[in-house]
């Protein structure tokens, strides 16, 4: 994969920031809470996917937890969302777009993940949106909200298009930076139009 | 135990399709959510307890996520809660029944494998119980309700009444298909008495 | 050591008693829940800290469940809540005191033992205080609060504080029975206080 490992380390820590940040965003705007649930929630948004998927397949202690990288990159999300507060409501676009790479990139890194370690190839799409979306799900419990991947937009759809394209690559051995990127752009760009034309998923009928 | 274990699978994943048809239609009822979250939540409300289960005795990855059957049992089951949503309503008694016999299959099979994997008698009944109502409590918790096994009818004491048989039997040795069965039968049987007649467990009397 | 793990022993299981009273009080105030719920309550604040440290870790299964003496600790704390309820109302002072000791205690230990288990020193820090609030944070989640540890009051920074002196001692070769003690008393210090003056850790300026 040449430089690819690096590629994805600098992609991954990018998401890593964002979701810290529209975490703790989120968490601001959300609820009274001082600068320990900042950082917390906001790490939380940050690394609570990939430790939840780590859980499940054995790979402890969870490798964001681990590697100091992503802490650091975590913290100073959320410190920096806690700083500046609504004065990053005019950044409101950039933030999305960052979220919206962040859901991208863990999708994939997350499915690839669950196939080293020998997870079948279903589970892999599953743990791929797990790792995507984990961590707001949690946040968003821990605000008492119904987490916004049950209910709005596309999000967890994209997440599963991408892990799936992922896997689906892993198994005929064309997996690589470049299939990585592709699906990753392809979450991306789906979880976009969602967000722009207000897309939702299906919901029940006869309520 | 002869065709034991196929008979236990048998009723194991029609107790998973309880729950996830029972927790699905449970979300639809409760909040404004999407076929994802149906999806979501009706999975979580099956595979949820043992999966957890999983987790504290070390059986990594959980056996209900690896094998698919009960994947593909667990979705079935929240997608025709979703295809038929408030239709079902007038099953409710149906659903009632298979969602009691869940809780007493998965508390036996709970506190069984908690058993096999080295557990404590006492915590064998304790793992019994939460493989049980597990799953219902994490899907609860996502939609802002207190958890049900918290605060309503014979929920939690029937299963700890047949994951206690459970593991008494397997310290005498007598375990097996048939005491599986008696184990399942006298819970469900506490369970549908509970229902029918409003009975709850104790309260704190001095509010 | 000399008799300093027995003393810890008598202290850890001194703190999940007081955790288990306050948890199961908490939730007798906060909601309508019967025995069980009680019960379930008090044991998951009295040890849910412990078993999601030993989760991260890979301690499994988690210690303080393993070990009777905590589970039987933990359910007498609820049972005794779940008694005498409001009348406990009048000991408030008293477990509040308890309380700090628990989350004292936990911070040491729980620090003390992810360094047993090869984690950095600032994983340990990290887990040294999900050891002390994570078993609140689960309760309050259960009970559809914003946990304690994200909002009031100082909990979260003195169990930082107790844990990053831990920590720091065994990095320099120093840690035993003494500095325990001493680490778990600033804890307990820096907590009253905050009690006492109603200090709150800083908030967000511009909401």
């Amino acid at each position: 994969m040449g430089n690819g490992p690096l590629l994805l380390l600098v992609l991954d820590l990018a998401g890593t920031f964002a979701f810290a940040l529209n975490g703790a965003l989120t968490a601001i705007r959300v609820a009274q809470i001082d600068i320990i649930g900042v950082l917390t929630l906001g790490v939380i948004t940050a690394l609570g996917g990939g430790i939840v998927r780590d859980v499940v397949i054995d790979a402890l202690p969870p490798a964001t937890f681990s590697d100091w990288r992503y802490l650091v990159v975590a913290s100073a999300g959320a410190l920096i969302a806690f700083a500046l507060g609504q004065r990053l409501d005019r950044h409101a676009t950039a933030i999305t777009i960052l979220d919206a790479a962040g859901l991208s990139l863990f999708a994939v890194t997350g499915a690839s993940k669950a196939l080293e370690f020998g997870l079948g190839p279903v589970q892999a799409v599953i743990l791929g949106a797990v790792t995507a979306v984990g961590g707001g799900t949690v946040r968003d419990v821990m605000l008492q909200r119904v987490p916004v991947v049950l209910r709005s937009e596309l999000y967890a759809i994209p997440a599963l298009v991408a892990a799936t394209i992922t896997v689906v690559a892993s198994k005929v051995d064309a997996y690589g930076a470049p299939v990585a990127v592709i699906a990753a752009v392809i979450c991306f760009g789906i979880r976009m139009l969602g967000v722009r034309f207000g897309i939702n998923a299906p919901r029940p009928v006869d309520r």
